[in-house]
Parts: C-alpha cells; structure tokens; sequence
C-alpha cells in the first residue's frame, strides 16, 4: 500500500500522529537483554517497544545511524525491525541522505528495496536531482529536511532564511510533480518556523516534526503549529522520552504509559478527544 | 598516523593528487569477476583497480551507497575494501551524513571504527553541531559539502551564494578549532566557483574534488581553480571514467592507463612535472 493511504489509515485506526523514533542505543536498552542476547537484544528491544505502542501511533522511524554504527550486523537488526513493525505501520526511515543522481539511487535501493521502508528523511542541500531518484518509486514518502530540531539548525538554515526557501521549493516540486509524497522535516523546538513551514506547504501536507521530549520542544506548541486546520498531518516523532522511559524490565509498560500521554497531549493540542 | 600527515606523504611519494572512487557497482563490473564470485566479485574487483593504481593516487574514496546498495554483505565489503587499501593510503568514506549530535555520533563511529575511514565528506545543512562529532576524532579529515558538482547544485547552494556562507563558515572552524583538518568539496564542473570556495578557504586547506571524467567537468581549469599556489591540496577524484575504463579482463590495466593519464594530465596543469 502506498505510504500515505497507510499514514492515514493507522492514524485514523489508532486515532493517532505520534511516531515512535527507534533510536535504538546498546548503552541504553536494559541491561538484561544485553546480557541475555548480546547485539540482537536490539531486535528484542523494538519488539517488546513496537508490541507495547502499536495501536498507539502512525508510524515508527529508526534512525539509520544508530543500526550502522554496529556494522554489518546492526544493518541485519534494522531488516529484522521492519518485520517486527505491523507491515500495516509505516516505517519511516532516518537517513538524511542526499548525493548526485546515480549515488542517489543507490541509496534509494537500499532504504526501500533493502529495508523496506515506507518513507524516508532527505537533505535538501544538493537539489533536486538528488531527491528525484527516491521519488521515482512511485508508493514511497519523502520528507526534505527544511528547519531542523538541534542547535545548529540556525547555522546556514537561517542564512537569508533558507528554510523558508527549502519550503517554497518543496510546495513547487509537490505542484510540479503533481504529488503530496513530498514532505517536510520542521523540528519541535522552533515553533514559529514550524507554523511558517506549514503555512508555506498548504494544508495537504505531511510534516515530520522531531524534536519532543529529549530535546526539549514544547509538545503542544508543536502540535498547534506544525498541523493542519483539521489538526492532522503533523507527525509528532518522539524517541528517547519513549523508548527509554524506564531502563528496566517494565521497560515496555513504560513506554506505553508515556506512549499513551504522548498521544492524549497531542490530540488535545488539537481537540480530537 | 592523522590524516593530513597521510595524505601528504603519499602525495609527495607518488607525486599524485589523484583521488579514485571505488563506486563499485554490480551491473558495470566485468561480468566475469560476477559469474565467477558473485556479490564477492566487489572485492575482487577494488583489489585489482587498487593494486593497479596504488603508486599513482593520493587516496581512494568509496562512496557508502554502492555498498550500502547491497545490504548488510555490502557492508561486509566495505570493511575488505579498507583492509585491501594499503594502509599508507588514506580512505575518504563519502557518506554526506548530517544529523543531530547525538545521531551524528554514531555515524562517526560507523565511518571511522566500523570502516576504518580516514576522512569523511560531511553535508553542512544542519549545522556545527552536526559536525563536531566527527571532528571529536582527532586524527581524521573532514571535507564539508559547499558547491557540489551535481546539475541541482544550484538549486540551494546558490540561493544568495550560500556556498561562499559555508566556505566561510568553514574557513571560521578551521581558526577556531586551531585545526587544518577541515576541508571542503567543491565540484570541477563549476571552476569559478570553485576558485572562491579555495580563496576564501586559504593555502593551507584540503578541497575535494569530484565531478571530472563522467561528469565531464573540465579538468585542466578545475586543478588550476582548486588547487593553492603551490599547485596542491586539491584532491581530485575521478570514479567511473578510472574503474570501468574497460569491462573486460584486461579492466585494472585500462584503470591504470586511465590513472596515469590522469595524473599527468593533472601535474601538468600546475606544472609539477
């Protein structure tokens, strides 16, 4: 099924925008499964998490980065994740990737065909013809990193207010290219800029925003600013404040309580409840 | 042994600034090493284009997304791409990672313990923070994306000349972090551009150089734009005109003749032969 008629059918379904970031780290995942089953407590960890938060989110999205810093084998973990995840979930894979056209299809290959991922994060920086390649398959969401969540965000992203720029474009590529799989990335803690993104990308848009919890932005804010006017296609992602709620056995009801809390703030942030 | 230390020993040895993409990709490889080894073939085929090029080159640079192409095995022979290159020759990682510090940590530690990387190329979009973990590692060489050499580098790096913002961003590191090790890539399909990105990034910095050969920048003016007074410090790749100069057996002797050209032609270009 193709990436947005799935987003908005599970959301419907579990009446939910959160996603669940699966920023898995062996240093934090309790210590008994580590001990229990080295590496592959990994493919533990997001089983017992993804068990205890399905009907509860939109979608899970693990950062690539954290399964490629374990090697070859932490790239198995992240194939055995996509089988964990309900293939009635989307799962939006973290790679912020972003080369020349033919490097790009290659990397398109791996996020989609390798790791069957639904959707994926890109950077803007070198154009289009290093997003095109993911776009040419056809079922798959994008999301073009526009204002990031961290500090740095400020660095060149504000240069003569590029984001906005990166926003203007994106809404012209969904124009052109007669398409609404192309999204955006607005982080959390900048509001303002969140609220410009969305009003830049119209009402049809899916946003990724990051940036709750660990990081710190103000959740109902977030939520105001980043969804549309029926309070939808804001995709709230939260990872560390979920998945490491407790780091003990209990580690799975505690992601499901905040899970829960997560879900109810957001709704109420936008009167669905 | 760091980074610049490396590099310059075996510029000065093989009298080269020649860099060699190992973009190796299974459809354009001779279909004999395929027939005979299958996805192994990758290895056996870098081994043969480095043994065949080894005194001719200042670095090789893979690019991640073949490997990563091919999932958890192609990763497998990345790891033997780094052992197969001699380890007087350094091994830039092109990966163009940009994420969050605490993401961005992890990349560092994939690029540089898992792969054994010796310098990375870096997309700047999000930011020092997005950086400095990379930097963290002492001995390693970073090239940050400024004016790449793809057709949709224009389409943000040139919104109000944001390439010469992260040139100077750059060249600001570099004072502040006291550090020589941070370079920049700047395309040979856009000389001028070029010119002001070494300009303003001084004598001493390490620019890399992609877009000759396939990209059919113009490589006599892009060695004069990119390298510094002494006719140095521009790193020049070249990938798919070097390794698939011939698909048949005689394919690492074609390489070597396609490298030897090019170092000539290169040396000539700043008169050091």
């Amino acid at each position: 099924m193709a990436f947005e008629e799935k987003l908005l059918a599970i959301a419907a379904q579990n009446q939910s925008w959160l996603c669940i970031g699966l920023d898995v780290d062996l240093d934090r995942i309790p210590a008994h499964l580590v001990e229990a089953h080295g590496i592959e407590a990994i493919a533990d960890f997001n089983k017992e998490i993804v068990e205890g938060t399905k009907d509860l989110v939109c979608a899970y999205k693990p950062n690539s980065a954290f399964y490629e810093s374990l090697g070859p084998k932490g790239l198995e973990l992240l194939k055995k994740t996509r089988e964990i995840i309900p293939t009635d979930i989307p799962m939006i894979l973290d790679v912020k990737r972003g080369d020349i056209g033919n490097t790009a299809s290659k990397y398109a290959q791996a996020a989609f065909e390798i790791y069957g991922a639904d959707a994926v994060t890109l950077s803007p920086y070198m154009g289009w013809d290093s997003i095109e390649p993911f776009f040419e398959y056809q079922e798959k969401g994008l999301f073009v990193l526009c204002r990031t969540s961290n500090p740095g965000a400020s660095d060149f992203q504000d240069f003569n207010q590029l984001y906005l720029e990166v926003a203007q474009r994106i809404a012209t590529w969904r124009v052109q290219q007669q398409s609404g799989r192309i999204g955006a990335v607005a982080g959390a803690t900048y509001s303002a800029e969140l609220r410009q993104v969305r009003d830049i990308l119209g009402e049809e848009a899916f946003i990724l925003v990051p940036g709750i919890g660990s990081q710190s932005g103000n959740l109902e804010e977030a939520v105001r600013a980043g969804a549309n006017a029926d309070g939808k296609r804001a995709i709230i992602n939260a990872a560390r404040s979920v998945i490491y709620a407790s780091s003990d056995k209990d580690f799975a009801e505690a992601a499901r309580a905040e899970a829960q809390k997560l879900r109810s703030a957001i709704n109420s942030a936008v009167q669905i409840i």
